[in-house]
């Protein structure tokens, strides 16, 4: 079995996108009341809105995908916690629809309803939600709600901890991911996604969080952000910091996808990283979606890269593939 | 000749600090005068300071240093135009003392007097002084001089170009490089270096800079942050964008040092990237200044991973440690 951990729902029908529309403009007349309206989309076009991930799936032999709401429309920076929390429940609703119609194929993660400034606590309502009533098996954590602002304290503050122990109660992991960039220095897909993921990373180097939480499990997407590529000086840094080895302190806490989109990058990513810190992921349909005329086929096909990898072994595969996903999301195996 | 094109004093004498302390004090104290004292160090104490330096030059077989002023000292967030002109004017003027002790050595590089909020017009003066009077070859330019709040425009806005086409009229280039945070989310050297390397690439993709500007020559230090790594996404992002490829957008004007301090990033950076794109660096002494209980080495001992580095030849290895830094730094000439 191939589980990819990283699935968004990019291809959502477009009424979805007409009631943000709608919250947005609404926005504009602060008088006007905050009305949660619902979604007129029916079970034909929710199964017709996920054709081209499931055609992912069969062309590329993977089996079922970890799938959540598009992270790029998480948006948190827009609004307040209304605004966030009538959009998370209506993006939750649809992932949790697409698992049911389909429920070999996707297994949900939520978007979270956080909001720049408002402590993370106001968000463990909705991940309980997700998790008991619609059967999510994780959730996407944006450590910069403000959109490329970055004015939330670090992750490895206390001002989270009350989220994380809700986490670890439900037994779930956050993917750590950022949304839109409202900052112009930063494209969104090209620089914010990234240099969140190089951000986090050195956070948790930083500080004691798997200490004080040694059951939090986060990921880290985009195949680490700059930090495969860096491990060298992340490892140099701890030293000098008198922090822990990475391979420790990461050990059961932090995990790296596989969204890096040519061979040479996952053949280091596989080669650097312990294999059991490694879960399968494509991001599709997401950032990339052309066909890389160097090999003929698509960018994001990361499985095709994985089985090339030189250094991986048919047990390290299953491990990325299937087992630590198994591990890092326990609650997928009640799913499965 | 090997040229590394990445060193920063960092060794200073304790004098140039001190001037920096009492000038931080003066800010808390509106009504003082923003007196420029002369610092009182001697050639002797210069002598000593670089030691540290010469000695990595010599254990190591390097030949000469393209150095600048400390990058994390910058700090171009304290005070306003007056603090960070007087700041930079010292700190080149120290550079430039090492360089003419030492003119087998140093060719300096000079420090910008960047202020949050006033246009990079007014450092076109100071980089005149430093290349015409100095005989400094080259400039680092800070995309974000508020210190991890990133509110300046991008790197390709024209807001940049009265500065550029100056830099373009001495044919000096600039390496892109952040100095401290004040962001608590950014830690400096692990998390707002990298991320300022990504995120300069991830705009030159997006704009036109070089069209407009094709003798303007920029190094993303670091290794080019999370680029090489994500080589693939960044191709794909620019073909999705219908962008020019990125052999192309990059060959006469953006280059990548090689401070990446591990093997198989090195082997990643020297695989991907066209060679005549990647020119020597160390960083030398900086980041990382330990030893890698892996190979018994300095991290940042990166002539080492070059020299291994499987995919290159002689001729791949004259251009990284000497011919391309001849090309991008063309006043380095008339110095060795």
């Amino acid at each position: 079995m191939i589980i990819d951990c990283h699935g968004h729902f990019t291809t959502a029908p477009k009424e979805l996108q007409a009631f943000r529309d709608e919250q947005i403009e609404g926005l504009k007349h602060s008088g006007q009341p905050r009305t949660k309206r619902s979604l007129a989309i029916t079970d034909d076009q929710l199964r017709e809105a996920v054709q081209p991930q499931l055609k992912f799936q069969n062309d590329r032999g993977t089996d079922v995908t970890i799938f959540s709401p598009r992270a790029s429309a998480m948006a948190h920076h827009i609004g307040d916690l209304t605004t966030s929390t009538h959009w998370s429940e209506h993006c939750n609703d649809l992932i949790h629809r697409v698992c049911e119609l389909f429920p070999r194929n996707f297994v949900g993660v939520c978007q979270l309803p956080q909001t720049p400034g408002v402590t993370p606590d106001t968000s463990v309502a909705e991940l309980k939600r997700c998790v008991t009533e619609l059967g999510f098996v994780g959730c996407n954590l944006n450590p910069d709600p403000s959109g490329g602002h970055w004015n939330a304290p670090p992750l490895t503050d206390r001002y989270w901890y009350t989220f994380y122990e809700a986490m670890v109660d439900l037994d779930v992991p956050a993917m750590v991911h950022v949304s839109a960039s409202c900052n112009p220095s930063f494209h969104a897909t090209g620089a914010h996604y990234i240099n969140a993921d190089t951000t986090a990373f050195m956070q948790f180097i930083q500080a004691d969080l798997f200490k004080d939480l040694p059951a939090l499990r986060m990921i880290i997407p985009h195949g680490g952000g700059g930090v495969p590529y860096h491990w060298g000086r992340y490892r140099g840094l701890a030293q000098d910091m008198k922090r822990p080895l990475l391979a420790d302190m990461i050990r059961n806490n932090v995990f790296f996808d596989t969204c890096v989109y040519h061979q040479a990058g996952i053949d280091l990513l596989t080669k650097i990283v312990p294999v059991d810190n490694i879960l399968f992921g494509s991001e599709m349909v997401g950032a990339v979606r052309g066909i890389d005329p160097e090999t003929g086929q698509y960018y994001d096909d990361t499985k095709r890269y994985i089985d090339a990898a030189p250094t991986l072994t048919a047990a390290d595969r299953h491990k990325i593939f299937e087992a630590n996903a198994r591990r890092v999301y326990p609650r997928i195996n009640a799913k499965l």
